[in-house]
Protein backbone atom coordinates (compact mmCIF):
# COMPACT_ATOMS: atom_id res chain seq x y z
CA UNK A 1 0.00 0.00 0.00
CA UNK A 2 1.11 3.73 -0.79
CA UNK A 3 1.52 5.91 1.33
CA UNK A 4 -1.76 8.36 2.20
CA UNK A 5 -1.21 11.83 0.88
CA UNK A 6 -2.13 13.24 3.86
CA UNK A 7 0.91 11.82 5.67
CA UNK A 8 3.98 12.93 2.98
CA UNK A 9 6.41 15.21 4.10
CA UNK A 10 6.51 18.46 2.21
CA UNK A 11 9.38 16.97 0.97
CA UNK A 12 7.50 13.70 -0.05
CA UNK A 13 4.53 15.79 -1.98
CA UNK A 14 7.28 17.35 -3.88
CA UNK A 15 8.73 13.76 -4.96
CA UNK A 16 5.15 12.97 -5.38
CA UNK A 17 4.54 15.92 -7.96
CA UNK A 18 7.45 15.12 -9.93
CA UNK A 19 6.82 11.76 -10.89
CA UNK A 20 2.82 12.70 -11.74
CA UNK A 21 4.00 15.87 -13.64
CA UNK A 22 6.62 13.38 -15.40
CA UNK A 23 3.95 10.50 -16.07
CA UNK A 24 1.88 13.41 -17.15
CA UNK A 25 4.01 14.46 -20.08
CA UNK A 26 4.85 10.75 -21.07
CA UNK A 27 1.40 9.83 -20.94
CA UNK A 28 0.76 12.99 -23.24
CA UNK A 29 3.18 11.99 -25.69
CA UNK A 30 2.89 8.27 -26.20
CA UNK A 31 -0.36 7.72 -24.94
CA UNK A 32 -1.35 5.50 -21.31
CA UNK A 33 -0.65 2.33 -23.06
CA UNK A 34 2.90 2.86 -24.67
CA UNK A 35 3.81 4.55 -21.53
CA UNK A 36 5.17 2.24 -18.49
CA UNK A 37 5.89 2.29 -14.90
CA UNK A 38 10.10 2.02 -15.81
CA UNK A 39 9.80 4.71 -18.34
CA UNK A 40 8.22 7.04 -15.80
CA UNK A 41 11.11 6.25 -13.30
CA UNK A 42 13.38 6.69 -15.41
CA UNK A 43 11.84 9.96 -16.55
CA UNK A 44 11.21 11.31 -12.66
CA UNK A 45 14.81 9.56 -11.68
CA UNK A 46 13.04 7.76 -8.99
CA UNK A 47 13.94 3.62 -7.61
CA UNK A 48 11.32 1.40 -7.58
CA UNK A 49 10.75 0.92 -4.38
CA UNK A 50 10.13 5.28 -4.19
CA UNK A 51 7.64 4.55 -6.96
CA UNK A 52 5.45 2.19 -5.46
CA UNK A 53 5.83 4.03 -1.93
CA UNK A 54 3.46 6.75 -3.71
CA UNK A 55 1.72 4.70 -6.00
CA UNK A 56 -0.16 0.99 -5.98
CA UNK A 57 0.04 1.04 -9.44
CA UNK A 58 -0.10 2.14 -12.96
CA UNK A 59 -4.10 2.47 -12.72
CA UNK A 60 -3.58 4.83 -9.41
CA UNK A 61 -0.80 7.00 -11.41
CA UNK A 62 -3.22 7.04 -14.23
CA UNK A 63 -6.16 8.71 -11.54
CA UNK A 64 -3.16 10.85 -10.49
CA UNK A 65 -2.42 12.31 -13.95
CA UNK A 66 -5.88 13.00 -14.66
CA UNK A 67 -6.03 14.63 -11.36
CA UNK A 68 -2.96 17.10 -12.58
CA UNK A 69 -4.22 17.13 -16.28
CA UNK A 70 -7.25 18.67 -14.60
CA UNK A 71 -6.15 21.02 -12.98
CA UNK A 72 -3.40 22.35 -15.43
CA UNK A 73 -6.47 22.61 -17.96
CA UNK A 74 -9.20 23.97 -15.60
CA UNK A 75 -6.50 26.77 -14.29
CA UNK A 76 -5.72 27.96 -17.84
CA UNK A 77 -9.40 28.02 -18.39
CA UNK A 78 -10.31 30.19 -15.05
CA UNK A 79 -7.53 32.49 -16.52
CA UNK A 80 -9.03 33.27 -19.13
CA UNK A 81 -12.63 32.80 -18.08
CA UNK A 82 -13.34 34.41 -14.47
CA UNK A 83 -13.19 37.21 -15.87
CA UNK A 84 -15.92 37.32 -18.23
CA UNK A 85 -18.39 39.13 -18.66
CA UNK A 86 -19.45 40.20 -21.82
CA UNK A 87 -19.13 38.53 -25.57
CA UNK A 88 -16.04 40.54 -26.08
CA UNK A 89 -14.13 38.96 -23.42
CA UNK A 90 -15.14 35.45 -24.95
CA UNK A 91 -13.38 36.76 -28.14
CA UNK A 92 -10.37 37.74 -25.91
CA UNK A 93 -10.55 34.07 -24.11
CA UNK A 94 -10.79 32.66 -28.12
CA UNK A 95 -7.32 34.44 -29.20
CA UNK A 96 -5.65 33.27 -25.95
CA UNK A 97 -6.74 29.62 -26.95
CA UNK A 98 -6.23 29.67 -30.65
CA UNK A 99 -2.68 31.23 -30.47
CA UNK A 100 -1.68 28.65 -27.24
CA UNK A 101 -2.76 25.77 -30.27
CA UNK A 102 -1.19 27.88 -32.77
CA UNK A 103 2.02 28.30 -30.96
CA UNK A 104 2.35 24.62 -30.78
CA UNK A 105 1.06 23.28 -34.12
CA UNK A 106 -2.13 22.06 -32.66
CA UNK A 107 0.43 19.24 -31.09
CA UNK A 108 -0.93 17.59 -27.63
CA UNK A 109 -4.63 18.26 -28.65
CA UNK A 110 -6.72 18.42 -25.40
CA UNK A 111 -4.63 16.38 -22.13
CA UNK A 112 -8.14 15.29 -20.87
CA UNK A 113 -9.66 15.31 -24.32
CA UNK A 114 -6.69 12.67 -25.50
CA UNK A 115 -7.02 10.66 -21.86
CA UNK A 116 -10.59 10.24 -22.67
CA UNK A 117 -10.35 8.68 -26.27
CA UNK A 118 -7.71 6.34 -24.67
CA UNK A 119 -9.41 4.92 -21.55
CA UNK A 120 -13.04 5.65 -21.51
CA UNK A 121 -14.23 2.29 -23.32
CA UNK A 122 -11.60 0.22 -21.01
CA UNK A 123 -11.25 1.94 -18.02
CA UNK A 124 -14.53 2.63 -15.83
CA UNK A 125 -12.70 4.32 -12.98
CA UNK A 126 -10.47 6.63 -15.47
CA UNK A 127 -13.37 7.21 -17.61
CA UNK A 128 -15.84 8.16 -14.02
CA UNK A 129 -12.97 10.67 -13.10
CA UNK A 130 -12.49 12.04 -16.67
CA UNK A 131 -16.06 12.74 -17.00
CA UNK A 132 -16.15 14.58 -13.24
CA UNK A 133 -13.49 16.73 -15.10
CA UNK A 134 -15.28 17.49 -18.14
CA UNK A 135 -18.13 18.25 -15.72
CA UNK A 136 -16.05 21.08 -13.97
CA UNK A 137 -14.94 22.52 -17.09
CA UNK A 138 -18.62 22.79 -18.77
CA UNK A 139 -19.48 24.39 -15.34
CA UNK A 140 -16.46 26.97 -15.41
CA UNK A 141 -17.73 27.94 -19.24
CA UNK A 142 -21.35 27.96 -18.02
CA UNK A 143 -20.54 30.34 -15.23
CA UNK A 144 -18.56 32.93 -18.17
CA UNK A 145 -22.25 32.54 -20.02
CA UNK A 146 -23.99 33.22 -17.30
CA UNK A 147 -22.48 36.48 -16.40
CA UNK A 148 -22.94 37.58 -19.91
CA UNK A 149 -26.33 37.16 -19.68
CA UNK A 150 -26.87 38.70 -16.61
CA UNK A 151 -25.32 41.80 -18.52
CA UNK A 152 -27.83 41.53 -20.82
CA UNK A 153 -25.91 40.17 -23.82
CA UNK A 154 -28.21 37.02 -24.22
CA UNK A 155 -32.08 37.15 -25.22
CA UNK A 156 -34.01 35.96 -22.63
CA UNK A 157 -35.09 31.74 -22.98
CA UNK A 158 -31.28 31.58 -24.31
CA UNK A 159 -30.51 27.58 -23.36
CA UNK A 160 -27.49 28.42 -21.77
CA UNK A 161 -26.57 24.45 -20.31
CA UNK A 162 -27.02 23.23 -24.07
CA UNK A 163 -24.90 25.98 -25.13
CA UNK A 164 -22.06 25.22 -22.46
CA UNK A 165 -21.76 21.83 -23.40
CA UNK A 166 -21.96 22.55 -26.98
CA UNK A 167 -18.92 25.27 -26.14
CA UNK A 168 -17.30 22.13 -24.54
CA UNK A 169 -17.72 19.63 -27.18
CA UNK A 170 -16.33 22.98 -30.01
CA UNK A 171 -13.47 22.87 -27.95
CA UNK A 172 -12.72 19.68 -28.02
CA UNK A 173 -13.29 18.77 -31.50
CA UNK A 174 -11.65 21.82 -32.55
CA UNK A 175 -8.66 21.06 -30.21
CA UNK A 176 -8.96 17.48 -31.66
CA UNK A 177 -9.17 18.34 -35.31
CA UNK A 178 -6.00 21.09 -34.75
CA UNK A 179 -4.12 18.19 -33.59
CA UNK A 180 -4.42 15.85 -36.82
CA UNK A 181 -4.15 18.86 -39.30
CA UNK A 182 -1.07 20.82 -37.08
CA UNK A 183 -3.33 23.68 -37.69
CA UNK A 184 -5.11 25.82 -35.18
CA UNK A 185 -7.88 26.81 -38.12
CA UNK A 186 -9.87 23.79 -36.61
CA UNK A 187 -10.16 25.08 -33.01
CA UNK A 188 -10.53 28.89 -34.52
CA UNK A 189 -13.49 27.87 -36.99
CA UNK A 190 -15.17 25.60 -33.98
CA UNK A 191 -15.12 28.35 -31.31
CA UNK A 192 -15.60 31.38 -33.82
CA UNK A 193 -18.86 29.94 -34.93
CA UNK A 194 -20.04 29.40 -31.29
CA UNK A 195 -19.52 33.15 -30.47
CA UNK A 196 -21.25 34.01 -33.76
CA UNK A 197 -24.37 31.89 -32.71
CA UNK A 198 -24.13 33.98 -29.24
CA UNK A 199 -23.68 37.18 -30.77
CA UNK A 200 -26.90 37.18 -32.87
CA UNK A 201 -28.65 35.16 -29.46
CA UNK A 202 -28.10 38.68 -28.36
CA UNK A 203 -29.44 40.45 -31.32
CA UNK A 204 -33.08 41.98 -30.50
CA UNK B 1 7.27 -7.77 -49.17
CA UNK B 2 3.51 -7.83 -48.99
CA UNK B 3 1.60 -9.04 -52.51
CA UNK B 4 0.14 -5.71 -53.98
CA UNK B 5 -3.27 -5.86 -53.56
CA UNK B 6 -4.01 -5.50 -57.40
CA UNK B 7 -2.43 -9.06 -57.40
CA UNK B 8 -4.69 -10.61 -55.24
CA UNK B 9 -7.16 -12.89 -56.24
CA UNK B 10 -10.92 -12.86 -55.06
CA UNK B 11 -10.36 -14.87 -52.27
CA UNK B 12 -6.96 -13.43 -51.08
CA UNK B 13 -9.08 -10.21 -51.30
CA UNK B 14 -11.63 -11.48 -49.00
CA UNK B 15 -9.04 -12.75 -46.50
CA UNK B 16 -7.36 -9.25 -46.36
CA UNK B 17 -11.00 -7.77 -45.51
CA UNK B 18 -11.62 -10.01 -42.94
CA UNK B 19 -8.00 -9.24 -41.30
CA UNK B 20 -9.11 -5.60 -41.76
CA UNK B 21 -12.50 -5.79 -40.30
CA UNK B 22 -10.54 -7.70 -37.49
CA UNK B 23 -7.94 -5.49 -36.46
CA UNK B 24 -10.38 -2.50 -36.79
CA UNK B 25 -12.73 -3.88 -34.61
CA UNK B 26 -9.72 -4.42 -31.88
CA UNK B 27 -8.45 -1.44 -32.46
CA UNK B 28 -11.11 0.61 -31.61
CA UNK B 29 -12.26 -1.45 -28.40
CA UNK B 30 -7.95 -1.62 -27.14
CA UNK B 31 -7.06 0.75 -28.57
CA UNK B 32 -3.63 0.69 -31.39
CA UNK B 33 -1.07 0.88 -28.89
CA UNK B 34 -2.77 -2.37 -27.07
CA UNK B 35 -3.49 -4.60 -30.04
CA UNK B 36 -0.93 -6.52 -30.74
CA UNK B 37 -0.17 -8.79 -34.43
CA UNK B 38 -1.38 -11.99 -32.97
CA UNK B 39 -4.23 -10.58 -31.34
CA UNK B 40 -5.50 -9.70 -34.83
CA UNK B 41 -4.42 -13.18 -35.89
CA UNK B 42 -5.92 -14.92 -33.51
CA UNK B 43 -9.33 -13.07 -34.07
CA UNK B 44 -9.08 -13.21 -38.10
CA UNK B 45 -7.92 -17.11 -36.88
CA UNK B 46 -4.90 -17.00 -39.93
CA UNK B 47 -1.27 -17.85 -39.66
CA UNK B 48 1.62 -15.44 -39.39
CA UNK B 49 2.84 -16.43 -42.67
CA UNK B 50 -0.67 -15.63 -44.39
CA UNK B 51 -0.72 -12.39 -42.22
CA UNK B 52 2.78 -11.14 -43.70
CA UNK B 53 1.47 -11.96 -47.36
CA UNK B 54 -0.95 -9.05 -47.23
CA UNK B 55 0.73 -6.87 -44.61
CA UNK B 56 4.31 -5.56 -44.16
CA UNK B 57 4.20 -4.60 -40.65
CA UNK B 58 1.67 -2.78 -37.54
CA UNK B 59 2.05 0.35 -39.54
CA UNK B 60 0.83 -1.52 -42.65
CA UNK B 61 -1.88 -2.50 -41.24
CA UNK B 62 -2.87 0.61 -39.71
CA UNK B 63 -3.09 1.99 -42.65
CA UNK B 64 -5.74 -0.62 -43.99
CA UNK B 65 -7.84 0.18 -40.74
CA UNK B 66 -7.73 4.00 -41.53
CA UNK B 67 -9.20 3.70 -44.89
CA UNK B 68 -11.71 0.63 -43.75
CA UNK B 69 -12.92 3.45 -41.04
CA UNK B 70 -12.85 6.30 -43.12
CA UNK B 71 -14.96 4.07 -45.57
CA UNK B 72 -17.26 3.28 -43.14
CA UNK B 73 -17.87 6.54 -41.70
CA UNK B 74 -18.26 8.21 -44.74
CA UNK B 75 -21.07 5.88 -46.19
CA UNK B 76 -22.63 6.17 -43.13
CA UNK B 77 -22.44 9.91 -43.95
CA UNK B 78 -23.12 9.59 -47.21
CA UNK B 79 -26.28 8.10 -46.51
CA UNK B 80 -27.60 10.52 -44.24
CA UNK B 81 -26.04 13.17 -45.98
CA UNK B 82 -26.32 13.43 -49.68
CA UNK B 83 -29.65 13.33 -49.88
CA UNK B 84 -29.70 16.72 -47.63
CA UNK B 85 -31.21 20.32 -49.17
CA UNK B 86 -32.42 22.07 -46.52
CA UNK B 87 -32.30 22.21 -42.75
CA UNK B 88 -35.30 20.13 -41.87
CA UNK B 89 -33.21 17.11 -43.50
CA UNK B 90 -30.10 18.36 -41.75
CA UNK B 91 -32.52 17.60 -38.50
CA UNK B 92 -33.24 13.87 -39.87
CA UNK B 93 -29.29 13.05 -40.13
CA UNK B 94 -29.05 14.83 -36.78
CA UNK B 95 -31.70 12.20 -35.58
CA UNK B 96 -29.83 9.39 -37.45
CA UNK B 97 -26.51 10.09 -35.92
CA UNK B 98 -28.11 10.81 -32.25
CA UNK B 99 -29.99 7.64 -32.02
CA UNK B 100 -27.00 5.49 -33.38
CA UNK B 101 -24.95 7.10 -30.48
CA UNK B 102 -27.55 6.30 -27.70
CA UNK B 103 -28.14 3.05 -28.87
CA UNK B 104 -24.71 2.42 -28.05
CA UNK B 105 -24.52 4.68 -24.94
CA UNK B 106 -21.77 6.72 -26.57
CA UNK B 107 -19.12 3.25 -26.69
CA UNK B 108 -17.05 3.66 -29.32
CA UNK B 109 -16.88 7.19 -29.82
CA UNK B 110 -15.66 8.24 -33.60
CA UNK B 111 -13.90 5.31 -34.38
CA UNK B 112 -11.15 8.16 -36.89
CA UNK B 113 -11.56 10.47 -33.81
CA UNK B 114 -9.83 7.99 -31.79
CA UNK B 115 -6.98 6.70 -33.87
CA UNK B 116 -6.54 10.57 -34.43
CA UNK B 117 -6.06 11.08 -30.52
CA UNK B 118 -3.71 8.06 -30.50
CA UNK B 119 -1.53 8.54 -33.24
CA UNK B 120 -1.41 11.99 -34.22
CA UNK B 121 1.63 12.82 -32.22
CA UNK B 122 3.74 9.69 -32.50
CA UNK B 123 2.73 8.32 -36.04
CA UNK B 124 3.29 10.89 -39.06
CA UNK B 125 2.13 8.37 -42.35
CA UNK B 126 -1.09 7.93 -39.89
CA UNK B 127 -1.77 11.30 -39.19
CA UNK B 128 -1.85 12.54 -42.74
CA UNK B 129 -3.96 9.78 -43.96
CA UNK B 130 -6.27 10.89 -41.21
CA UNK B 131 -6.44 14.63 -42.05
CA UNK B 132 -7.01 13.15 -45.83
CA UNK B 133 -10.17 11.47 -44.08
CA UNK B 134 -11.44 14.40 -42.01
CA UNK B 135 -10.63 16.92 -44.92
CA UNK B 136 -13.52 13.81 -47.39
CA UNK B 137 -15.81 14.47 -44.36
CA UNK B 138 -15.55 17.95 -44.16
CA UNK B 139 -16.41 18.03 -47.92
CA UNK B 140 -19.36 15.88 -47.76
CA UNK B 141 -20.45 18.39 -44.97
CA UNK B 142 -19.96 20.88 -47.45
CA UNK B 143 -21.66 19.82 -50.16
CA UNK B 144 -24.72 19.26 -47.73
CA UNK B 145 -24.59 22.96 -46.45
CA UNK B 146 -24.05 24.12 -50.19
CA UNK B 147 -27.32 22.39 -51.04
CA UNK B 148 -28.87 24.14 -48.06
CA UNK B 149 -27.45 27.64 -49.33
CA UNK B 150 -28.43 26.86 -53.01
CA UNK B 151 -32.26 26.38 -51.99
CA UNK B 152 -31.71 29.92 -50.51
CA UNK B 153 -32.08 28.49 -46.90
CA UNK B 154 -28.98 30.37 -45.66
CA UNK B 155 -28.22 33.98 -45.96
CA UNK B 156 -25.84 35.21 -48.83
CA UNK B 157 -22.27 35.74 -47.14
CA UNK B 158 -22.39 32.75 -45.25
CA UNK B 159 -18.70 31.28 -44.63
CA UNK B 160 -20.10 27.82 -45.88
CA UNK B 161 -16.22 26.72 -45.54
CA UNK B 162 -15.72 28.09 -41.93
CA UNK B 163 -19.46 26.10 -40.21
CA UNK B 164 -18.68 22.88 -42.86
CA UNK B 165 -15.42 22.80 -40.37
CA UNK B 166 -16.80 23.69 -36.96
CA UNK B 167 -19.85 21.40 -37.77
CA UNK B 168 -17.04 18.54 -38.26
CA UNK B 169 -15.58 19.76 -34.86
CA UNK B 170 -19.00 19.88 -33.17
CA UNK B 171 -19.66 16.02 -34.33
CA UNK B 172 -16.11 15.11 -33.35
CA UNK B 173 -16.19 17.18 -29.64
CA UNK B 174 -20.01 15.91 -29.29
CA UNK B 175 -18.79 12.11 -29.99
CA UNK B 176 -15.76 12.25 -27.74
CA UNK B 177 -18.02 13.57 -24.48
CA UNK B 178 -21.03 11.05 -25.35
CA UNK B 179 -18.08 8.52 -25.30
CA UNK B 180 -16.86 9.70 -21.66
CA UNK B 181 -20.42 10.30 -20.42
CA UNK B 182 -21.97 7.34 -21.43
CA UNK B 183 -24.94 9.78 -23.09
CA UNK B 184 -25.35 11.03 -26.51
CA UNK B 185 -26.57 14.59 -24.80
CA UNK B 186 -23.19 15.96 -26.03
CA UNK B 187 -23.77 15.22 -29.24
CA UNK B 188 -27.06 15.99 -29.72
CA UNK B 189 -26.48 19.68 -28.22
CA UNK B 190 -23.29 20.71 -30.07
CA UNK B 191 -25.26 19.37 -33.13
CA UNK B 192 -28.31 21.07 -32.52
CA UNK B 193 -26.57 24.38 -31.07
CA UNK B 194 -25.20 24.13 -34.70
CA UNK B 195 -28.23 23.74 -36.56
CA UNK B 196 -29.75 26.63 -34.11
CA UNK B 197 -26.86 28.84 -35.76
CA UNK B 198 -27.70 27.89 -39.44
CA UNK B 199 -31.57 28.00 -39.32
CA UNK B 200 -31.07 31.54 -37.21
CA UNK B 201 -28.18 32.50 -40.69
CA UNK B 202 -31.18 31.78 -42.95
CA UNK B 203 -33.68 34.55 -41.35
CA UNK B 204 -33.83 37.35 -42.97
Amino acid sequence: MPVAYEKLTAKGRATRERIVAAASELMLQRGVARTTIEDIQEAATISTSQMYHYFADKKDLVSAVIDYQTDQVLSFQHLGLDRIESIDDLRRWRDVMVDAVHGRNGLGGCPLGSMASELSDCDPVARARLARSFAQWENVIRDGLVAIATRGELAAGTDIDGIALAMLAALQGGLLLSQVRRDAAPLAAAVDTMIEHLSRLGMR
